[in-house]
């Protein structure tokens, strides 16, 4: 599976080897990588991909699990993306991907991945999109996106899937509840995991006041509990998921969905591939040469970058 | 102080109304931005600049407000950043800056600001490092830049400043450890804050064995014990950021840092203003009409940007 032509096939079958390595092929920028993006067009929009956020420690690696366990006991071929920024492997060599490798596939075949492209040109959430692409052309039937963080890549990744969860824990601090301000306006469904703590009340009456102080959406997110750990409430997600869904499709939602996660891979793909393209230019040691000007202060960065960019 | 002529004396006189109208400058893009920052370049260098990172709910905010605290009684001048890419608003609107605002500003005059550019090309680190030579500029003896969360821009910012402190707490989760993991090679101190709780010993011998794990490096980062809520250790972190500090003077680690830094603005700046200058020659109309095509699967977004950007 050299050639795009060559893996194609494969990858319509649904192949997890050949989905692996499509996606390598677009976390690398591998020359394949555009041809095969170029024929899976008419293969795109058939899986339901959900989104999970919210602060590290919110539980939401086995909140996926257990919703990824849920819906391949129903019969449904599931992916999981693990968006994570922070880490400096990829291709499931995290802690967290061992665990949901030991606990999901080994139990039925869902397919794990962990995004975590670093390039100082980002990419990360343009890789994630392009992973979304490969798995839906596969043929899953969901796709469930996860962020370890709370960064802008992730928020941005999350917030253009088609039903978005923000996942909140009873008795986190002042720190989260700054985030979930950032992340409300991104939510179609709230959950409050670990709902057996003590405090799941005050949640809900926070998200109560939030809601009641943001401007009015036509989709008004509900709230579900659940303790990942155990399971709980996990079918109640998954009604609510359904209950989401359905009315993205009465609401023209999906196209609306599809046209901001355009946006945001044009937008982050142009950004990439134009600095790529100027930092080609320039060549390494005219950039290393710019950057010990700027370090020495003989040259502001503004300037650098005029020049740098200058016809 | 409409032009940077006019607001250049005031900044160097280290007013903290012109630093605000400075750094918003840089946030905005306005059009003195470029002519400010280009005058600036003389009087960089003198302050020292630390970053604290880690997971939500560390209490990063709580213990940058104590060692603000303790710095100013010492009459240092010190200028607070809060970065914080989830956030919607900018400019010191969040709960978190609030906090600070009562707690620190009042009592001694810290300039305290909150950095959360959104824009669709991102330039959160490219606008924090901005007003860090803003703060510089101006005078401030120190610079604390705290993240919120623990994105890759997060990161990137904090890891290019002279002293990085990694904020850990005892008894967190899994997704905690993953982020340490992809955290650990950029940080100078470790600050395990609530040492109060259980646990403390446990962190402590994580991070020895992730040290012996990773790969030796010049410098030995130490791990300080702190109770940010009390004021406990606040004494022994300024030593370890003087001691690190003093090792930097002595390994040419200030200039090699200056060097990371203006990588990773020159990168970001160059990233932000190709890609501006490419949309702007697409126009709204153009750009709107390739994402709709991407959302239909008409257009693949590789075919998409390689026409936006052919000459």
């Amino acid at each position: 599976m050299r050639t795009a032509a060559e893996l194609l096939p494969a990858l319509l079958e649904g192949s997890h080897r050949a989905a692996a390595r499509a996606i390598s092929w677009m976390e690398n920028g591998h020359p394949e990588a555009r041809p095969l993006m170029a024929r899976l067009g008419p293969r795109l929009g058939r899986a339901t991909v959900v989104g999970f956020t919210g602060a590290p420690g919110a539980g939401k690696s086995t909140l996926t699990d257990q919703l990824a366990r849920r819906l391949l006991k129903g019969g449904r071929r599931v992916g999981i993306l693990a968006v994570d920024p922070t880490s400096p492997f990829s291709g499931g060599a995290l802690l967290g991907d061992r665990i949901r490798m030991g606990a999901v596939t080994a139990e039925g075949g869902a397919f794990v991945r962990s995004m975590a492209t670093r390039g100082a040109l980002g990419g990360l959430a343009r890789a994630t999109q392009d992973a979304i692409d490969v798995l839906d052309a596969a043929g899953f039937d969901w796709i469930l996106v996860e962020t370890v963080g709370v960064g802008q890549d992730e928020v941005d990744v999350v917030s253009c899937v088609q039903s978005c969860c923000v996942v909140l824990v009873p008795g986190m601090g002042d720190e989260i509840q700054a985030i979930k301000a950032g992340i409300m306006e991104v939510a179609d469904i709230f959950v409050i995991n670990k709902a057996d703590r003590d405090g799941v009340e005050a949640v809900e009456q926070e998200l109560q006041v939030m809601k009641s102080l943001a401007p009015p959406r036509p989709w008004d997110p509900p709230a579900v509990r659940t303790v990942g750990a155990l399971g709980q409430g996990v079918e109640e997600l998954e009604e609510a998921l359904g209950r989401h869904g359905a009315w993205l499709r009465t609401q023209g939602g999906l196209e609306r969905k599809a046209l901001e996660r355009a946006r945001l891979r044009f937008r982050s793909l142009l950004a990439e591939e134009s600095a790529r393209r100027a930092l080609a230019r320039i060549g390494p040691e005219g950039t290393e040469a710019l950057c010990r000007d700027i370090a020495a202060g003989r040259l502001d960065p503004y300037e650098a970058v005029a020049r740098s960019l200058a016809p």
